[in-house]
């Protein structure tokens, strides 16, 4: 239909699926653009790293989310800029023109401008990066179980210390999951002395996962320590060459590998959009989530900094900000095409869905308001584990249409032993 | 132990993982070498290459099979030769001196020298390739998606135009699951023209399968052909550039993607392992399956040639073979150890399992004693597909000690949705 408005949706993650989900509904026509032929679920990228899920039980096809909707159409390809007077987006497979532009690319690592650190240590933002770091911790026991002779006894160390960069979530949770793959090999490397196995968490801060209060972040910090787990605050990494890791208190950790789970930034191409973008190149929106003195350019989810309604600091890089702010998009994408303008759109408020984070099998802890389970509470422990899993595998579950898909997928995550413990990295 | 004798055991497929679990409940010491920290569900690899399971559903951590038996060590790394005068295999990572040395390290893909189909086709005898294959098969549909102009139509065929080379079991079975996946894509694909879309089944003689009678060849290209797959007998492959195959009967085929599963071959290292090799650079084993001059030195599997006993030609390179082979080795690893000589092991003789082959769900043909299912048979269509089915259930489930994964499998194999859809090479 000639008449139909074209919304360009970038990026295929919780904010762009959703906002493309409901805008099928509706009498325009979309295109979404992703570099990756998937929707990933991120927040269990983790699990990936560590063997527990296979790659493709946390990556879903977007085409198939779009199988029923016409006015939909995938685009497999890398934006690389806006050009807002021309209306139209940049990708590496040519230009796509506009009536209306949604960012919603996501984040990626940040390093903070260390290049060493950079170049040397293992990444967590891409399925690739997950992958690729899996097969490094499990060669990593290979090569360990290779040079057992003394002589050999400062290389072999160096093989089986891992470092985990970051008081996150992703951090905590990284740790907790690593334990537990030790765990396994444990019983599967006969020529490895695990006493030799050392896991670090260093935190920059003096405490970790800064969303919960003191009292459950000590609860972490002690349940990561009685799983065997160095926890060490306010310690920050100043290089990396892949060999030795320098700490800011002059210490040097030897060890092969480095887990930078210590911030996130957006896409570059975001700084290319023509619109101000913050110190983590995010594009600071407005109340209606339009890009500043755009009629018909929003940013939502990661890419975008938000932050009005009297908030403290801008709303957090987590999937409930970007769903959220998509529904809100939505709207008031269809009001524009109503006729409305910008001053009259919908302003976006976000409701707080409280902050869990999982610290291995049984254990977590989560803080603030939970609409999903109708009630506002702090706790810690299993409850607060199973109440993680339930929320996850909702959610999980949710975006697999498949009833089968979903059942495998609970089973797996409750009963699943850990048959992903492939190394797929290239010979050396 | 220190009277203990050591069995190195090179490849953990088939024949080195059942050999390396009989031999481990004897009183010797045993290191199995392998390139790989997983044993692979071979027959099973076209079912990767096109997203019905996903890569650690036919992969299984090696080492998983012998956490319980503290005498087998499994050694990463790759094998490059034999000193059969010093008692040594020469690995990237090595020697290891051996007492008894068993070569169970399978196939890999014969180009028979077609240097350009080599470097240019896809292969499918590894893990990896399986993987390159599907991430490319899904590409070249996107790729196609995003050139709708009618100028680009010679390019959009090309690739759309998919080539298998090989009529044999592996080659059928990659054309029947290629052809399902084609009827998933078209729901997906909204700017692709199916008709478009085609499939194409070389092979150089008058028939495919040839371990099934004539009938059942001509019921396998009859399906073949009502799925939509073009078959051609009779035709070879000259040349292939990348971009156009050339056929023996001078026509040119425009296509990015030429699938071969044409023949196999030993790996390179086994002519070097001072014994003589076939054509397909197998050794030509002994009636007890010892190298031939040796007292210590076994071959089974892919990378033997046996043919002794009346038997027509050598035995096909095929799962049954290599387990019974091993079965057979153990024995007379056994024998030598308790001091009999070389000209008192017992001899190899193979139980006929039959042979089948799928043709897509619901469609399979087979043929020959089935000691598993209790009789003599052949049989078409689904009951034959049914019997396919329960003889791989069995054989994969069992490798699983884990009840959970087994159910988890059988589950994803009858009723899964092909969620492993996702392109995991670099974008472009």
């Amino acid at each position: 239909m000639a008449d139909q408005k074209h919304v360009v949706i970038v990026g295929a993650g919780f904010g762009g699926v959703r906002l493309a989900k409901e805008l099928a509904k509706e009498n325009v026509r979309i295109t979404l653009v992703d570099r990756h032929n998937y929707h990933l679920f991120q927040p269990l990228l983790y699990q990936v790293s560590t063997a527990v899920l296979s790659a493709g039980e946390i990556a879903y096809p977007t085409r198939e989310f779009f199988k029923n909707y016409k006015n939909v159409e995938f685009f497999l390809g890398k934006a690389t800029g806006v050009d807002q007077e021309r209306r139209v987006l940049m990708t590496n497979h040519g230009e796509i023109a506009y009536d209306y532009l949604v960012l919603a690319a996501g984040a990626t690592t940040n390093f903070f401008g260390n290049e060493s650190v950079a170049r040397n240590s293992y990444a967590m933002k891409t399925l690739q990066e997950a992958m690729t770091l899996r097969s490094h911790i499990i060669h990593e026991f290979e090569r360990a179980s290779k040079k057992t002779s003394p002589s050999l006894t400062e290389e072999r160390r160096r093989h089986l210390n891992f470092v985990i960069v970051g008081g996150g979530a992703t951090g905590i949770e990284m740790a907790g999951a690593l334990m537990e793959l030790i765990q396994i090999f444990k019983k599967e490397f006969h020529s490895i002395n695990f006493d030799e196995v050392h896991v670090t968490l260093l935190e920059a801060m003096g405490s970790v996962l800064p969303m919960v209060p003191p009292d459950l972040q000590q609860y972490t910090i002690d349940v990561l320590r009685k799983k065997g787990v160095d926890v060490r605050l306010n310690t920050a990494v100043t290089e990396y060459d892949g060999n030795d890791l320098k700490l800011n208190n002059g210490e040097v950790v030897p060890t092969k590998t480095v887990i930078w789970a210590a911030g996130v930034r957006a896409q570059d191409f975001i700084k290319d959009c023509g619109s101000k973008v913050d110190r983590a190149g995010r594009i600071i929106v407005e109340e209606n989530l339009l890009v500043p003195g755009s009629d018909c350019v929003f940013a939502i989810g990661d890419c975008a900094n938000f932050q009005h309604g009297g908030l403290e600091r801008p709303l957090p890089t987590v999937a409930p900000v970007a769903t959220q702010e998509a529904m809100q998009v939505k709207e008031n994408i269809m009001a524009l095409i109503a006729g409305k303008t910008p001053d009259q759109l919908g302003k976006f408020v976000y409701k707080d869905l409280g902050a869990m984070a999982t610290i291995g099998k049984g254990e977590a802890v989560m803080n603030g308001p939970m609409p999903l389970l109708g009630f506002t509470m702090k706790a810690k422990g299993f409850f607060a584990w199973f109440a993680w899993m339930f929320v996850h595998l909702i959610r999980l579950a949710g975006k697999y249409s498949d009833f089968t898909v979903s059942v495998k997928w609970i089973w797996n995550f409750f009963f699943g032993t850990r048959v992903s413990r492939i190394i797929l990295s290239k010979m050396e």
